[in-house]
């Protein structure tokens, strides 16, 4: 997907939400277990009641390894039932030297058909180029986490006062434009998106952890907002299990309406 | 696999050689393409041709995720196959937020009986936590890899002249003991393993980028090894695709032997 149409979509549903299926096989309702694929039907039914109002799905690809060859056919399966005017994140934060991020990169863009993959910056240019390759591919870059770690080295700083994650910013801006390039922000970190936007005016972020995670849609949305609307607000666990039984999908959908309407006020 | 048991292993051989069954389907020799798992038969065949010369084996899982569910079964059944005396290399570099890496964690440590398995430090404590709560179980954490790309960001000094790399060996010693940590510092980096064996005595090093990558064994070994040896040098390329025929196995025995016994001069 190009920026573009990420762009019309959001303009369209009035929506920057991504819904993460971080599906775990225990917690999903008890009556879809005696189903061959209960991963699948879960996500199937989550996506059929809310593909009207998310314009990105992220799987969490842990979720899916976990369950091994199963796990992985739920992961293709999935992708593939994403609608192709969705934009799809593999949630993998891969990362390694030139030749193993290139087997990583046709892992998620050539054998599956997600339109972008968060990766890890610790390992420099050549972890990061061979996804950049793909056209009309993503890389979505870590900068600033949601979580508690993300302290321990993203918030050092160097000689010159800047940070890591500053730098990874920084840098990165030399090896892709905002045509192929977004990056992680945690929603935790909303009062660093303001400076944030000072370096990365144009790029879209991917901004994980409202809901759950405690971060605020609108303290997100006030200092990331940007002319192309620049966010994607992802929110799994509140969504995805706001209900436990065979209504699971109605409430998911409910859950994700009381966020899209939300998001509205800030579109218009 | 505690540590005395690796130690002895690596007295008993008289080797610290790790293979890398970076096992690519292009590259294999073509009369394997017939068989119903080539991948599982060409590790097969070079673990039962090298498995009392080396005392780990490695498994690359981007090599295995980039074939999709078979390559998942062939990873599988390989990690199955290598003998219980010999230490398993998940080299995976995960690293994601806490309920996530504990994911991570089961599918190589519970669904697969890894030895241990590396990760990404850029996320920080909570991202490496969950992998560390597993009996006789190993991270390998990385700390200064042996790419191009590793300038970018591991080699930034902050204000009191640490560089990141460093303050991520500073800082994880507070997570966990030398009994259930490994650090990865590239073979390409061997000057830098005299000052890094200061901030880590005791720790056992997972050394890459020997052989093809250009890494020099004798430096690394000079500058690397410690009283309780503290190495594990990996090698690839050079030693599972040595032959291209149907003597393969025997041409990857030749290239681990060479390797063993320049090993052997820095055991005595």
């Amino acid at each position: 997907m190009n920026k573009k149409n990420l762009i019309n979509q959001i303009k369209q549903k009035k929506s920057f939400l991504c819904i993460g299926l971080d599906t775990d096989i225990n917690k999903i309702p008890k009556h879809l277990l005696s189903l061959s694929d209960p991963i699948f039907e879960f996500n199937k039914q989550i996506i059929d009641s809310t593909m009207d109002l998310c314009v990105a799905y992220k799987l969490n690809t842990a979720f899916y390894e976990s369950n091994g060859i199963e796990g992985w056919k739920s992961l293709e399966k999935t992708v593939e039932y994403i609608p192709k005017d969705i934009f799809s994140i593999a949630d993998a934060k891969r990362g390694d030297i030139g030749n193993t991020s290139r087997m990583y990169a046709k892992t998620f863009f050539d054998n599956m058909d997600f339109d972008s993959v968060t990766v890890n910056p610790y390992m420099g240019i050549d972890s990061v180029e061979p996804f950049l390759d793909f056209r009309n591919k993503w890389v979505i870059l870590l900068a600033l986490t949601s979580n508690i770690g993300s302290e321990d080295f993203q918030n050092i700083s160097n000689r010159n006062d800047v940070k890591l994650y500053q730098q990874v910013l920084h840098k990165s801006l030399n090896w892709a434009d905002d045509s192929k390039m977004m990056y992680v922000v945690g929603a935790t970190k909303a009062d660093s998106l303001k400076e944030i936007r000072k370096i990365i005016p144009n790029h879209f972020i991917l901004v994980p952890g409202v809901g759950a995670q405690g971060g605020s849609l609108s303290e997100v949305a006030i200092n990331g907002l940007n002319e192309d609307y620049g966010l994607l607000i992802n929110s799994s666990r509140s969504i995805i299990y706001a209900g436990n039984d065979e209504s699971f999908a109605k409430n998911a959908r409910e859950a994700a309406l009381k966020i899209k309407l939300e998001m509205e006020k800030y579109i218009n």
